[in-house]
């Protein structure tokens, strides 16, 4: 009954993405409208119109209104105030690059929060960092999570490797990962959202590896960062059980000899940043993440529908409190 | 008496930041303490240094009270939060490069809005980009607006570039200037503000040139931009009054063939982007602006000093209306 060879387990985003589109269903079924997302596109990159088409079909396909406004670049920023104020819009997607400089990070924070689906806006970003995971006081409105970073952490989920014996918050607890990037969009927000799970994370670029943990005191229910000083590869990767690695362009690959056997692998490049012999070494390998990012986008939009919907109750709630204690003075 | 040849005055920095620093002192007088700006140095860069000690040094100098933090850059993001919530600093200046990629531009965004002095909060940026001159409906406090573009208008308006014959917000109507540099921290605000106040401006950087104009429309209160496919120097130096250059670097100079006869130059890199030679055809050359942009970021935090105080006041003067209402009703 021994198989002497090692064996992976290749495991697809389609399969992935399955049950989150089940729960976006679910969810769907509880509003009595078609949630509408508009899709900016200014790019002239050709990558970002395929993305574009991609998203607007998988959100046809869920139960979503979707709609794509080409916009001459330099009309954009009021195109997009425009959608902001326009109440038939609940969520915007922009497709980037535009600019391919900084104005493009200032256009990602024209965007509403309440209608920024990606999770781009400096307030979700910070809460995420500083592991907020609530937009009110009273922890009600869930703050919207970056999606390939999320993306990630779903699929980690799904693949086990959060452990649910484990309280939340606290389920990669006894893990080692190494992210293999450090961008502001994908792999520092990954790296955080990691540690703050309870993981010991080492995040890597081209010029050095830092170590995320999350910290112990009372002020440290958040992630520290520490330099890791002469660290490469070399050094982190032999100790990860998990390998995430996003390095764009076809060139990169991750060299296969210092991994661990049984590692799991987890490309969201979307070049392969892994060549096939991984499955030699790897016990789960996912080659590529999209269909999930997608299917986080929706649910992330679900959210942000579901929060107006009890903003508008509970004003009315209110309303009606209001007009209560009036009528009873 | 007639000199023929060509004579271009030099303005030094030093003696437009005078007026400034008297506009300043006149605001302090009106205050019952010495305002708090803190300044937070995280940055290896030694020219970091040389700034955060010349801000510091000019801060005394001119009756603020100045103190720098040294934060190990890992730790500074808790350390501005805690900046923001202490009532005792007024306001917070933080010296980049930091990181020198995305992650100071996540920095940048921690600042509370109230201590931003150097104005690069996304809600002062958006302001100045659409034109929106004060931070609330009533219009009775002023928006901060980004330091350097700032100092580079009030070197303008020293230098009567802007004819205050026009009316307030149209002051360089009829105006043609090229702008070398679209950073989004220094150029492309600049050439936004330029246009807000009706010059027409062309943006150049290395790949392009953009034509800055304020429209004429309802809609159209701010600048629109417009690609010139094809343009360089060569089309918008002969066209330009007035010439501002800030190239990183000691490797670029202007072109000085191409510049108009007696244009105003002006130059905001921190390496002399006009060689010498300028001065026999520019008509004013202003050969570096530092003192200025010190003492715009000085104005820039008495303002919030200012806006502070009104606000208690108002909020004392609501107080005692909401008793009175209580008491007569």
């Amino acid at each position: 009954m021994a198989d002497e060879k090692p064996h992976c387990k290749v495991v697809l985003a389609n399969n992935i993405a399955k049950g989150l589109f089940e729960e976006v269903h679910e969810g769907l079924k509880k509003i009595d409208r078609m949630p509408l997302l508009v899709g900016f596109l200014s790019s002239a990159d050709p990558a970002a119109r395929v993305y574009a088409e991609w998203t607007g079909k998988t959100a046809s396909e869920n139960g979503f209104a979707f709609e794509l406004r080409e916009v001459d670049r330099e009309l954009l920023e009021d195109a997009l105030i425009d959608a902001n104020n326009d109440p038939k819009v609940d969520g915007i997607i922009v497709y980037y690059p535009i600019f391919g400089n900084r104005q493009d990070q200032y256009l990602q924070q024209i965007l509403d929060i309440s209608k920024d689906v990606e999770g781009l806006s400096h307030r979700y970003i910070f809460n995420m960092y500083q592991n907020i995971r609530f937009l009110d006081p009273e922890n009600t409105k869930k703050s919207i999570l970056p999606c390939t970073p999320l993306a990630v952490i779903k699929i980690l989920e799904y693949l086990r490797i959060y452990n649910t014996i484990l309280p939340y918050g606290n389920r990669l607890y006894g893990r080692t990962i190494t992210v293999i990037n450090r961008s502001e969009v994908v792999g520092r927000p990954l790296a955080a959202l990691l540690a703050n799970d309870g993981a010991r994370v080492y995040s890597v670029d081209i010029n050095d590896v830092q170590q995320f943990d999350r910290g112990q005191g009372l002020r440290k229910r958040r992630h520290e960062v520490t330099e890791r000083p002469g660290w490469t590869l070399k050094d982190c990767l032999p100790l990860s059980d998990v390998v995430i690695s996003g390095v764009p362009g076809d060139k990169y690959k991750v060299p296969l000899e210092l991994l661990r056997d049984g590692a799991v692998c987890i490309n969201f490049s979307s070049e392969k940043n892994f060549t096939p012999e991984v499955k030699e070494k790897a016990s789960i390998y996912v080659p590529a993440i999209g269909k999930v990012t997608i299917a986080v986008l929706l649910r992330n939009l679900l959210r942000i529908v579901q929060n107006k919907i009890d903003s508008a109750a509970e004003e009315s709630n209110k309303g009606s409190k209001d007009e209560a204690v009036q009528a009873t003075s």
